[in-house]
């Protein structure tokens, strides 16, 4: 029998790529291994989740946390899940702080009043009746911006021009969302007028992306917008020409408290393991300029339709699979804290989460947050995974938003790698629609979340640790 | 000798696909295909005609026809046009029926009241206080609409739903632009509140696409509005859930009369053909959603990079070349008619003409628009633009937008094909800014201009007849 030392051993060496040599898959039993091939066909070819996304986007359509679409979405939500025979239907409430933008208009004034195209990042003070009006000072970075002299800044609307790099897994995002969390209060507390930033995107169109800034309760401290990237491109230019003054308009309505709420369904799992939680997240809400259908209604299509797919098995589960829609994600990951503590008292009982949000792109790998001793159960997901186009990664998942405050506690997580190199051309603007959904991308990932979740319940496996073998 | 019947018969043999046989290229003396070279040598590596683009569509922006900012890019493009060196820069002026936007909105009433990405068409009528409220009728061709029953239509709002081709030649534009046109005083002739289109473009995007739609004086009849591709699949989707209702609101400034102009510079000719011209234009006016980069900022980048290539060259050419900047194109190609008019004792002089109002795309082949008897002219400029990569086409040329009125009057034309398979994308949205345009492909619409006009120039040919030659 082969020592748990050697095939950790084996798993540290790497491969000529640099990467770790992957453990020897874990054994599949003959139904779950036919269950895979079943689910993984039914996927390819699913409408329930796709019909799902269509359905949200265009009856909904945008769904901002707190607000009454977002109840909508909920009602919305429980009503479809019922109809698709999911059990436990239900919402769990919860209060957010709330913020809303009323209207937002930037013009450059030394240039003939040209209109920019402009977005507030929520959490933004309002300007002023009338507007501020200001010279415009830019910093290539936020760390640019840090340094300098609160004496130069002082009245002026500051222009933090910091682009965004385009990668297949996204990891641009984490840089580039430090300067729109960061720029209005760091800028206020230097004395500007407020921050305009160049959009955290990635795409060349005229759209700017909204997000949130840095907020203490409802509304943050100072003014902060964000410019699309054609709009910044020209301040650049004009600035090389002379001095630029920009004129900048924003409304708000902020409230302490709103209601919000995250949607649960379950397929129920049956005999021992039952009370054993698979968790499939996403989130309900959505920016307000589009209808949030990459951001993320196609993750709770995602979610929805594998298990659907799982709950048209043949039998019942072995696990009991439960899928979370969750609120107010966009607004600081608020649903999944707030499931948190309201499953305080079962987290122990989550043995497997994933969270679909990063769009409709094809997963590309497959990465795990398991326990040390689990890497053969990842390794046996890699293999099953593979038919789908699915390469591995390593073991390194810290889960979704959502389900970060999960992986914290200790709950096994898997992170689907989706392509993500157009996502940003998209993310938080109003043009997040339905039809830049791919239905082909879209139902690989369907099959894939089917196929692990699948494999996560029928196998029984403890996740959290597996089987330590030890050499007698 | 070949005898002008025989070159006939030859041109009207076809070859294996069906593309006319073409004349025998004249011969070029040796000075003007020196010129060539060097014209295409350095179009190729042009930079006054992009920096002209840039800095237009940057310092002034938007220039909507008979607006203050159209009257400063006049004001910029005399300074601009005499600091490059250009001669008898001038503006000449005429009036224009006024018609601007002042707001625009559109929601989904029976969707939860989700905004819709709309933008009036010009000439529109506003609504009245508080905007028109109507359950939407979907047809999906203008002939649809024009053989609806009145009694149907009646205070309903009207939704014109018919798509767009795209092409390399931009030919899907004619049809679609019946809808623009027609639509509202179609709808409102039979009591519509108004007519919403999917807009007269080719893209997936969240834009909206503004142009004209019919009118007599500032204002037609009837409110018609463009809706983004994503909003009219949205409405599309909707309309199969369930009856759709629509709030609309629209507001205008219009007036009988507004000062618009044409800018006019030349590079003077020598000798007994000085007073001959070679008309390149453009338009410099813009629609006001994007600041007018593709439409048509590259154009005049595009002809005034070439003509100052030419006023560059030693020696002075022997007919005149004449760069029109058109005023007021895009609300009725009236800087075209008013040229017309204020030029009608020396369109005799004209001895040839082209304009650029296609975007900054690749020549892919040039049109002709000559006499009968000047087809070896042409061919002579195909084979002087075949090593840009420029194919040849037939002899139907009409000439541009501007310079139609010309043509008519009996001016050779010549009508250089750009690869405009991308043009409706950006066309007339908020998105047509420079960061579109491709160097590379710019600088050869520079080079294929600079080579054309002086042959144009420096042959002295006629390109209304051309030598008829005949059997003796």
């Amino acid at each position: 029998m082969k020592s748990f030392i050697a095939t950790l051993m084996a798993a540290s060496l790497s491969s000529p790529l640099g990467l770790a040599q992957p453990a020897e898959p874990a054994p599949l039993e003959r139904e779950v291994s036919q269950g895979i091939q079943r689910l993984m066909a039914a996927g390819l070819e699913d409408n329930v989740g796709l019909q799902f996304v269509e359905d949200l986007t265009t009856e909904i359509g945008p769904r901002l946390a707190g607000s009454d679409a977002e109840a909508r979405a909920r009602d919305w939500a429980v009503a479809k899940l019922r109809g698709l025979g999911f059990s436990n239907v239900a919402v769990e409430g919860f209060d957010i702080p709330f913020w809303s933008r009323t209207f937002e208009r930037a013009e450059i004034v030394s240039a003939g009043g040209q209109a920019m195209t402009v977005t507030a990042l929520g959490g933004s003070e309002p300007t002023p009746e009338g507007g501020v009006t200001g010279e415009l000072l830019r910093y290539a970075s936020m760390a640019e911006l840090q340094e300098a002299a609160a004496a130069d800044i002082e009245g002026k609307i500051v222009f933090l021009d910091e682009g965004m790099t385009r990668t297949q897994d996204g990891s641009g995002y984490g840089v580039a969302v430090r300067k729109r969390r960061n720029c209005a209060p760091v800028a206020a507390e230097k004395g500007a007028l407020a921050c305009m930033i160049r959009s955290v995107g990635t795409d060349r169109h005229r759209f700017a992306h909204t997000g949130m800034m840095a907020r203490d309760g409802a509304v943050g401290t100072g003014t902060g917008v964000a410019i699309s990237p054609p709009d910044a491109d020209q301040l650049g230019r004009l600035m090389e020409r002379g001095a630029v003054t920009v004129k900048l308009e924003v409304g708000i309505d902020a409230r302490p408290a709103a209601p919000s709420g995250n949607v649960i369904a379950e397929v129920p799992g049956r005999g021992a393991l039952a009370d054993e939680i698979i968790l499939l997240g996403c989130h309900l809400d959505s920016w307000d300029l589009g209808t949030g259908a990459i951001d993320d209604g196609a993750g709770c299509g995602i979610v929805v339709g594998a298990a659907k797919l799982i709950a048209d098995m043949p039998g019942r589960t072995k696990r009991t699979i439960r899928v979370v829609l969750y609120g107010s994600e966009e607004v600081g990951l608020l649903g999944g804290a707030a499931y948190a503590e309201q499953h305080a008292d079962e987290l122990d009982k989550h043995v497997f989460a994933s969270e679909s949000d990063f769009g409709a792109g094809k997963i590309w790998r497959f990465q795990t947050g398991f326990g040390e001793g689990a890497l053969s159960y990842a390794a046996a997901m890699h293999q099953a995974l593979a038919p789908l186009g699915i390469g591995p990664h390593d073991n390194s998942a810290r889960g979704g938003p959502d389900i970060g405050v999960l992986k914290r506690a200790g709950v096994p997580v898997v992170s689907p790698g989706q392509d993500g190199t157009d996502y940003f051309d998209l993310h938080h603007t109003p043009d997040d629609t339905f039809d830049k959904i791919e239905p082909e991308a879209f139902r690989q990932n369907v099959a894939a979340y089917a196929v692990f979740a699948w494999i996560a319940s029928e196998t029984g496996w403890d996740f959290r640790t597996g089987p330590v073998e030890v050499e007698e």
